[in-house]
């Protein structure tokens, strides 16, 4: 097996997907956390870098969506067919941008911005949420078929940043199909494991923790 | 094999990676192309839809990047390992970022933003275009490895789509490495194929037909 270590400041964001994905598959990783301060000397000159970094017996990869998928390829949270994997992709691509939307939202400083950033993370929410719901309530807690994929571990690592940067806001209250696809992860052994006994989230608002 | 049936408008864009793919692999598809005017009355009810779409067997599917993806792993343009899956990712992705910032830059009605978004495109061109023409010299005229993947088709479709949104601004001119992949590209039997006798693009300010 291939020596792994993975690198990010100690927040959860893009890359607690890989991180969960490993402790599932019980592969053994670095799970390196820095201080942001350390990020300028660590940084590759490489200048497509991004502050996620996967290194593969020393050779650098980045890009949490792409190191997502990489991990859930080798821990078997894919798809069994192309069209399993397209649905998952589309999964994927929506939380995210929920997500990237939350942080735009959450890291404004412009105020005026900041109200425009909410309305249309609010707008993107009524428009996702009840259709992931309807999926996950077809799939018995699942987001595509009817078994663990990347997707629902995608959604719940994004719930939890989400909840965070929305002043602990819980938006799957009122679906019940995403309560239960956010049980059935947390329930995972491995999973479950790996969330009690990771490093503290200091500057967290809502931790996954508290739903054990 | 399934019946296939792709939608989108009479443009390039995100949609023509899956094109020039189902031609690379010799499988047949509706290629059916709209006017926007039509849109409306086509667009599905389920809220996650965009401007693209792929019916497979009936069931509809979209995204752009999700339909390339799809597309390549059924004509084997994919990586061989998990590891060159992930290097096309991320050169799939910056591309993307890339062609996404175009548009910005080309659609933005306000004289000042538009600026902003041109120099925001030159910064990542900057950036970006030496380390994917450094890879191109690398791997013989192939962004990952030494033949051809999705990343090479997405990388050429890309290129005319901003070409045409820079008002005919030839991006590759001053790499030799990522003028290679293109003739690779535009080389393939299929490929060359298609682009000759695709229906004619009258809004667009460049088309790959010049080149072959």
């Amino acid at each position: 097996m291939p020596h792994y270590k993975l690198t990010y400041f100690n927040v959860t964001g893009r890359i607690e997907p890989a991180r969960v994905m490993f402790h599932y598959g019980g592969i053994p990783f670095e799970d390196v956390r820095i201080e942001h301060a350390d990020w300028p000397s660590l940084k590759p000159t490489n200048s497509l870098w991004r502050t996620t970094i996967l290194e593969i017996d020393g050779k650098k990869y980045t890009q949490g969506v792409s190191l997502s998928r990489y991990v859930a390829n080798i821990v078997g949270l894919v798809g069994k067919t192309n069209e399993e994997n397209l649905e998952i992709e589309i999964a994927v691509n929506i939380v995210s941008e929920l997500l990237i939307t939350a942080y735009e939202f959450h890291y404004e400083p412009n105020e005026e911005k900041k109200k425009q950033n909410l309305k249309k993370l609010n707008e993107l929410m009524d428009k996702y949420l009840p259709v992931l719901d309807e999926a996950a309530k077809k799939n018995g807690g699942h987001l595509v078929t009817n078994r663990l994929t990347w997707a629902d571990i995608f959604f719940v690592t994004s719930y939890e940043d989400i909840r965070h940067l929305l002043e602990n806001k819980d938006i799957v209250k009122d679906f019940s199909g995403l309560q239960n696809l956010k049980k059935n992860v947390l329930s995972e052994k491995n999973i479950k494991q790996y969330i009690q006994s990771r490093p503290k989230l200091p500057t967290y608002k809502y931790d996954l923790r508290s739903e054990l």
